[in-house]
């Protein structure tokens, strides 16, 4: 038996879903270029893509887009959930317990594919209501339920009243963009509860757990606050100097496949922020993090340590006037369209996730009753 | 790279927690014996053992049996949140929101171990609450936090007003032996949870979620339906001919790992159920399942198929007058206790869990414009 930390290494599914060709700097959704995506596609267009396998015609995505938007508002409870909930609550534990939610009050006892992707199709469609009105809800505003033509837009108007086009094209395209990434923990914790046949809204709501955590989504936290720390162009030299001579990681930098060169998701990001900075006539935080980009290449590249996408994605985030902790549940909502591929794939020719773990403890010891344990 | 689909075979830790020894029909928590344990111990001095790794003095059972009753009660709203969801929700379903909202209104940015440790036994002790409590709630009754020695005792008054010695024994080790069973599907999804370095309350909700998968712990209520339809000793013959005949998996039979004899946590578990039966001065249910297991095994054992536990747990269960959807979060319960442990022995050494996946799709096609499509 072979002993795997972090499973790097071992291959747990075949997949159509995503490429990731390193080498090249590339990544391919169901064999596009997502660069290509990012520059013709829509979020809904890319998230059908991902789930159906292929691009949708002109009626099957307007049946698609219809269903999303028949689907955004969620249950009534979940609804009332955002009411009682402490308003010092994180907005990614918001999102998990609500998608968690979402399933009472329904017979789950179907669990045959096509119910399944349909549950998925619902909880991808209510995350953008329940991101936008739980920040409304800790504001003291009421809910918000607009008309809106797709996803990005759907998420700005209920978050911000309004939106320019700009920002509602720089919101899609990161939608986009953030929509799958292979086996990543999210995506292989939604495959690993999948695999128990469990339902999608259990499915989604684990991975949403994984996502939270700092060595995986959480990480575009930790950059926001850096931007916000680093404040002016001029100091991100003496910031990251101070940084790397406390022994600190950078936020916003280094990952376990871009060892060779940066991620390609990022010649996309940078220029959403730079057209963001421009729309705004304001290139401050678009500077810092390019000059953050710069400095610590410079220093790091040699130790295989580049930028990630949580660099401009915290700048594109402070462009959009967007709070920093919507940063994950914006993720969440991309990503799950991936979460969904995933399951719904894997599901084809399910194998229940069990991997081993090799004793390395004590056998036979006797129990000792209480009274002589001293 | 190695391809290894469901991860069989692939070690993914090495654990001081669990032994389940097949060969030899036993199984050791952190190097004691289930059956000793399940004979002379009870579910709280147990899941000290599992979560830090010997048995405690009797000074420290009692801090820690006060540690728990101490946090029985969940947050204001948590409680709350029982008495909006829809009175038809399944109960696992209540149980993994509940604990999915539990950490709100903390600061979780203290992600030490001591302070991971202290949310997970935050979790373990409000998970016998939130169970009764969904199923008084559903019933129109109030909520009931009563004083009880421990967790059985607290469970089966909340839920029921009160019970036997003898039932509230039966449960505690019912408690004991599900709390810990190696690297589970549902383990496994709390590790690879916990490996991003997300709090305790998304890693318990995500493992509650791969818990009620009918290929995992939900398989549990299958086999309640069933002792329901067989309903009388004399037809379980009959029934297993015609499930069989129609091709049907016989609920609470085959585990991939013991297919050279039974469980050794059946032996326990038959044990509890003749008792109960004896108690209730009725044997039915106790002799279902037996004829069930005899009758079974004579016809599929050499296809390495055996009685698992799901069998006589639903005839406890029975026997505890407890309603069936309710075994599932009795089980989760109790297996939060090796989830807790399963967390923290993997931070001490983490590496983030990200398995890789073959592709097989196609590459570099091109986009072709909506109008085109047809």
């Amino acid at each position: 038996m072979q002993y795997s930390p972090g499973l790097e290494g071992i291959i747990v599914k075949e997949s159509k879903i995503c490429l990731i060709d390193v080498e090249n700097s590339k990544i391919y959704y169901r064999g596009y270029d997502i660069e290509e995506l990012a520059d013709k596609s829509t979020f809904e267009e890319t998230a059908y893509l991902l789930i159906y396998g292929q691009l949708p015609r002109a009626s099957e995505l307007d049946a698609f887009k219809e269903r999303l938007a028949s689907l955004r508002r969620p249950p009534e409870h979940v609804v009332k959930l955002l009411g009682l909930l402490p308003k010092s609550a994180e907005p990614i534990d918001v999102l998990r317990t609500a998608v968690s939610a979402m399933g009472m009050g329904r017979n789950l006892s179907d669990r045959s594919p096509e119910a399944e992707l349909e549950r998925g199709l619902e909880v991808i469609a209510s995350m953008p209501f329940i991101a936008a009105n739980w920040d409304r809800t800790r504001r003291g505003l009421e809910i918000a339920d607009p008309q809106a033509e797709g996803h990005a837009e759907y998420f700005l108007r209920a978050l911000k009243g309004d939106a320019s086009p700009r920002q509602i094209k720089a919101m899609d395209v990161m939608l986009i963009i953030y929509a799958e990434h292979g086996m990543n923990n999210s995506a292989f914790t939604a495959v690993t509860v999948a695999s128990t046949l469990s339902d999608m809204y259990s499915v989604i709501s684990a991975a949403i757990a994984s996502l939270k955590g700092p060595l995986h989504g959480g990480a575009n936290i930790d950059a926001a606050k850096m931007i916000e720390e680093v404040g002016e162009p001029g100091r991100v030299q003496r910031w990251v100097d101070e940084a790397l001579a406390a022994g600190k990681r950078i936020p916003g930098f280094g990952h376990r496949l871009y060892k060779r060169g940066p991620d390609p998701r990022l010649r996309v990001l940078r220029r959403l922020a730079r057209e963001l900075a421009e729309e705004a006539g304001d290139y401050k935080y678009y500077e810092i993090a390019e000059r953050l980009e710069e400095y610590v290449h410079s220093r790091l590249s040699h130790k295989g340590i580049y930028a990630n996408t949580d660099l401009y994605a915290a700048v594109i985030f402070k462009y959009l006037g967007l709070p920093t902790d919507l940063n994950l549940p914006a993720f969440a909502m991309s990503r799950a369209a991936g979460w969904v591929a995933h399951a719904v794939e894997y599901r084809r020719n399910n194998r229940l996730i069990r991997p081993t773990e090799r004793y390395i403890g004590p056998v036979g010891l006797r129990y000792i009753p209480l009274e002589a344990r001293g």
